[in-house]
């Protein structure tokens, strides 16, 4: 009767599980891959002396921040594995698993950032002595095979856990799954924020001081920043953005695999979304191979036809795949269970709905790639807007970067809701077979996530090789040229990369939300008959879920708030710290001292790992807060307005400060009057603001919304079981929401303690040294 | 059976029609008091000759663009009275009625418009020349009474079109003020607009190329855009804020008396909505006339106290009231019709909830005055900490200029919510009756709002009293003091009051938010039972409602986008322009030649006119283009998105703007090195930044949310009926669609177009001028 299967009815069949072995060595064979891909860069040559004494260091401090960091994030892994037990589940093997799971998506989360950054860090030096002796194909390759070895990491493992879970618990797969993609979303938000802020602490406070006070070039040696700088490249783009799309891919399988189960059942519902990503892993390999640039070609392009190409023959193998895995005869019913005879059985075609589901998940991936480029690229007409907005000042260019952005904003996130609506067209009526079609456009979009880490790692490698050239001073001429167009692909393809993180983020964020749903459904049917009351309070109308959009949207504003903040103190310390160098040590400008680089790489380390902690816990405990204090409607109000207000903010600050650190590169380029004009500085002004836009706020929204998506389906059941029937208590209840409440009050209230602090602790005279 | 009465069922009693028309008596009284004001104003002596010369110039180029504007607007009116007579409705007479309503709403918001600016823009000299005579008080309490009058205008012709109303059509009144209602919000979201990039591109680009160009002060008559930047105060700050204003003030009572018909019948729905802002008109005439500063106090303090007072005495008459209107025991269904059987019937009492709402809603607007003026007012430490870093350049001003507006959009958006929930839990579980009793707290927030317009109109009249003196140069010493602290008193009023104008906007967007669903509810009635697939799509995981969320969040950024965009591009013709005169008049400096101040004027009209039609398409046309193409719930989730992002980024843009002023403030009062440093600098920047932000995009959010709620309550009965029921009509459904959408996308690139002819017509070597 009711269209939600009884979970632990539906087995894997003999067939299904050699599909899922088949998807198992799949997974093992990206890792070797992976495997293969860093031996090959390691095996390079690191180059000179002085590259690996600076590389070195760029190393040790990368290594010494995410050793702090897992220290610290342990804890938080800790708490949430014991509250994670203590939530209710079916039986205790579902909560241990559950539990169990966590641990490991938490632990290939770091895993993942760690290998990501440990490698760049590696590479950086290779690729610099590559540019140097064998040329620009030697240089490209080393830096798109360390994004390689990150990716095939990512698929391979997010892939492994995926199909050991759903082979170990069948039909129970999916609960436990919740567990394997909240460790994975958690480590991967905190080492977003606490990456973002080093990175950008660092970079903003390098450039406050260096570029606009001393007058001193980017990756100056005598800037005390400079080393905090590249370290904060590794543990922010490299680190943070790997654990980021990591996270993705686990979240997006796990809530394929809740809807698949709830849509399908044993009729492909848990091997058709992992077969889809397993596609994915081919043509990722696929893509890395085929990475070559042609005589005369820019790097980029080279990339992006890989891209293309491995994006099309994943497209056409998905296709093939549904029309093997799911049903072409399916009966859905229209509305869901609650709703009682609302609608008739209606047969759709599913193997066609899966298809072109799936293949608009690809075509968005395409698009999205497309439409940041143009709002972000050097050759197109809003960046060069921009640029010329820097003949009337820095105002104006900060006012025309949030117009780009905003406008961005808007385009991306409508692409995206007409993807959403068409899918749901296909779903015949029915919300849990259309949400199942959601998280296969998002499994579409995934198969890209290979190839989209490695681009995204390429950005990185390639910075941290110029500037560790332009430290040692041992590359010039050509090589120096090589690496200044491999700095600009790797800049590109790391903006462009963000749009499909967002487009990932949003989709698996969507498909959450059905999970949601889901787990609603079957604690009601726990919990007694109190099906009008729950139905009401989802209606948009209802106060309730009304009260939860505008909460929903405001944690999104609150977060971004707090991480722009984070980098703005941070980097304000930096300043000060830069400034004293300057001022103690008077030979650093005529190279006769040596600033003290570890310093300011202890200061970043310090601020960030402090400032991590309130936009975490406000990520965890709000959705607490509101769900057992207002309701189940309320937080489904606000997961939709997280989801919504989520992805138009992740956009804006993305291409926002993408289009700024563009306009920029355009005036440095010699447009509008050039380097050293005040057209110029109007430029290095609007990068500085975009610099936390676009790499702490903006990208830590991702798994943000994820994590809130995630534990809003946690406590579901918890919520219901307090609210309805035997075990209702409002006591219990409205103490745990004013509890989750307080925590967040207290993290907000201690991170404002800090600003104070911080601002007297410096005399304002630091200002005219 | 159905919770909703049939409306045209609902007449007054007898001793209804003698409550509405004492209400009528009231609003009449209202208008005297305005007049009379007026005449005091008037009465007091106009100032030297060139004070008179140039508050001439001001009020001539006000006048010019107010009557241009008002042309180009009746051409949008036309079309939309057309619009609105093609739109289906119950009977001839209530379109015929609708209509007509829908020009008397949009006559009287011009008017009100026009008589703010007109008056505001002749006390102006009266209270320089006051301030110069006869001393402080006089100078307070003439700007005071100006804005006295324009409050007794706003609450008189609503009051007055709202009565009328009711006594004419009785049970129909609630479909007649729709019209009402959308004439008012329409003109005034076009006046917000329009005026709102006149002020700041005059504002913007007198700075830019006067304080950080040319190195003079504000206000400086060698500056050739200052007598447009008076202007634009006039036609913005005045004549917006009192259309704005006054155009909340009807929508709230339409809002209030569509959902009492609805909730109440016959029981006090249509007479308690008039009698709470009647109650306002008495409170908001004792507060004006109790405005006077003691000996050694700050004018603040009074205007303040006043508030406060007025405040009070309104709660505790509008309790009375609630007891003496309003039914004691109501008996209420849970959910709504569409939802058979869900819950029995409920006694609850009906005074107490209205009475409780009420006063929640007073509560409401005092808090959030506080709240603007913490995050805003130069003692506060929001402020204080984005003057501080301006110690670490511009770049860090706009951070944390950015940072503080984030985070006051979510303490003010947060109390909102805590307020509309609170007010739920009073409603029995039904949800019109909790929909009118956010309402009545609608209501409560405009009891306060004859005080509000005299305090947000005391801004621009003391801005203008000082810039006149200022350009005279007759004014000084004491009397030039008196000026500043006027200034500055006007600049926290204005500041603050914007807090409030969102309050009202939110809750009169949500209780229009109601009227939507009550709406459907009727046309549902007609044209056949489809309420299950309706019923499933107004379900917040309904992929419909949440890619409505996501677009209804989009069309706020995109259009915030334009305003600030428009800005840019207006601004950047005045600092072109102005420049230009610098460069071909030698002697403006020297002030043997004086600059042309009318073509700034000019030009600022013109751009003005042409960049309003872009974002006004958009707040139209989006809610069409969704309705009919992705059915009501979509639309529904649109405005749930919308309303939640609105608030969220009117706020945020408000109160980031407010921070920044305010901190330059604070460092031209000599802290962090005091004017002149590079500190000062780079406040200056931050308020440049800000202008747009506080006194185009963040305020023109307000009449946004509540047009596009008055469209889909318009339109609701259409949609409905091209998609259930004999009439369903895709084709038609679609092409309406689709033409709104071409409308959209046609204006979006228009407006695009200007972009690079305005960039491509000035040579880049101006920058070195």
């Amino acid at each position: 009767m009711s269209p939600v299967a009884a979970v632990s009815d539906v087995s894997l069949s003999g067939a299904d599980t050699s599909i899922v072995i088949v998807v198992l060595c799949i997974a093992l064979v990206a890792l070797v891959m992976g495997f293969m891909f860093r031996k090959e860069v390691l095996a390079a040559s690191p180059g000179s002396g002085s590259m690996q004494e600076i590389g070195g260091a760029v190393q040790e401090g990368a290594s010494a921040y995410l050793g702090r960091q897992f220290r610290t994030l342990a804890v938080f892994a800790v708490v949430a594995f014991v509250l994670l037990l203590a939530l209710p589940a079916d039986d205790m093997m579902i909560r241990i698993g559950r539990s169990a799971a966590f641990l490991f998506g938490a632990v290939f989360s770091a895993s993942i950032g760690w290998l990501g950054m440990n490698l760049a860090t590696a590479a950086n030096m290779r690729v610099a002595e590559a540019a140097r002796t064998t040329g620009r194909d030697d240089g490209m390759r080393i830096a798109f095979r360390t994004g390689g070895t990150v990716g095939m990491a990512t698929v391979g493992l997010g892939l492994l856990g995926a199909a050991v879970v759903v082979l170990v618990y069948q039909g129970d797969a999916a609960k436990v799954l919740e567990g394997f993609g909240f460790g994975a979303a958690l480590l991967a938000m905190f080492m977003r924020v606490g990456g973002g802020i080093f990175t950008k602490a660092a970079d903003v406070g390098a450039d406050l001081v260096g570029k606009v006070e001393a007058g001193i070039p980017e990756d100056d040696p005598r800037n005390a920043a400079t080393i905090a700088d590249n370290v904060g490249d590794n543990v922010g783009d490299c680190a943070g953005m790997a654990a980021d799309l990591f996270e993705s891919y686990a979240v997006t399988l796990v809530a394929a695999l809740i809807l698949g189960t709830a849509a399908l059942g044993d009729q492909g519902g848990l091997t058709f979304p992992l077969v889809v990503p397993a596609i994915g892993v081919i043509t990722a390999i696929i893509g890395v191979f085929i990475t070559k640039a042609r005589a005369g070609e820019n790097g980029l392009q080279a990339i992006n036809r890989s891209f293309y190409i491995s994006a099309a023959i994943a497209a056409v193998a998905s296709v093939i795949a549904a029309f093997l895995f799911l049903p072409s005869s399916l009966e859905v019913t229209a509305g869901f269970a609650l709703q009682d005879g609302a609608g008739g059985g209606e047969q759709i075609n599913a193997a066609v709905g899966g298809a072109v589901s799936v293949v608009i998940g690809i075509v968005l991936a395409a698009f999205i790639l497309w439409l940041t480029g143009y709002f972000t690229g050097t050759e197109t007409k809003p960046t060069n807007d921009v640029a010329r907005t820097s003949l009337t000042g820095p105002a104006t260019v900060v006012l025309s970067g949030i117009g780009v952005g905003l406008e961005s904003a808007v385009y991306t996130a409508v692409t995206i809701a007409a993807a959403i609506f068409a899918i749901f067209t296909l779903g015949g009526g029915s919300l849990i077979v259309s949400l199942f079609f959601v998280a296969l456009a998002g499994c579409g979009l995934l198969t890209t996530v290979g190839v989209i880490v490695a681009m995204d790692t390429f950005g990185p490698v390639s910075d941290n090789a110029q500037g560790i050239a332009e430290m040692s001073g041992d590359v010039d001429g050509e090589a120096a040229q090589i690496l200044t167009e491999l700095d600009a692909v790797g800049n590109t393809t790391k903006a462009i990369t963000k749009g499909i993180a967002i487009a990932t983020a949003v989709l698996a964020a969507t498909a959450l939300f059905g999970s949601y749903l889901d787990a609603i459904l079957q604690a009601l049917e726990t919990a007694g008959d109190a099906s009008g009351e729950v139905l009401q309070s989802f209606l948009v109308f209802d106060p309730r879920a009304l009260v939860g959009v505008l909460i929903g949207g405001a944690v999104v504003f609150l977060f971004s708030g707090l991480a722009i903040n984070a980098v703005t103190r941070a980097a304000g310390a930096i300043v000060f710290e830069v400034r004293r160098q300057f001022r103690e040590k008077p030979g650093i400008m005529d190279y006769s001292e040596k600033p003290e680089y570890a310093r300011v790489v202890d200061i970043c380390t310090r601020d960030s790992l402090r400032e991590l902690a309130t936009p975490g816990l406000l990520a965890v405990f709000a959705p607490i807060a509101v769900g057992f204090g207002l309701g189940v409607g309320a937080l489904a109000g606000y997961l939709a307005g997280a989801i919504g207000t989520g992805v138009l903010m992740a956009v804006f600050l993305a291409n926002a400060g993408g289009a700024w650190d563009n306009a920029k590169k355009i005036v440095e380029d010699g447009n509008f009057g050039g380097k050293g004009t005040s057209a110029h500085e109007a430029t290095v002004i609007g990068d500085t603001v975009g610099d936390p836009f676009k790499d702490t706020a903006g990208p830590a929204i991702n798994p943000l919304i994820k994590v809130m998506n995630l534990v809003a389906l946690l406590i579901a059941p918890a919520i219901i079981g307090l609210t309805y029937g035997d075990g209702a208590n409002a006591a219990i209840r409205w103490g745990i929401a004013l509890a989750a409440f307080a925590v967040i009050v207290a993290a907000v209230v201690v991170s404002k303690r800090r600003d104070i602090a911080i601002g007297d602790s410096e005399p304002a005279t630091a200002v005219e040294s």
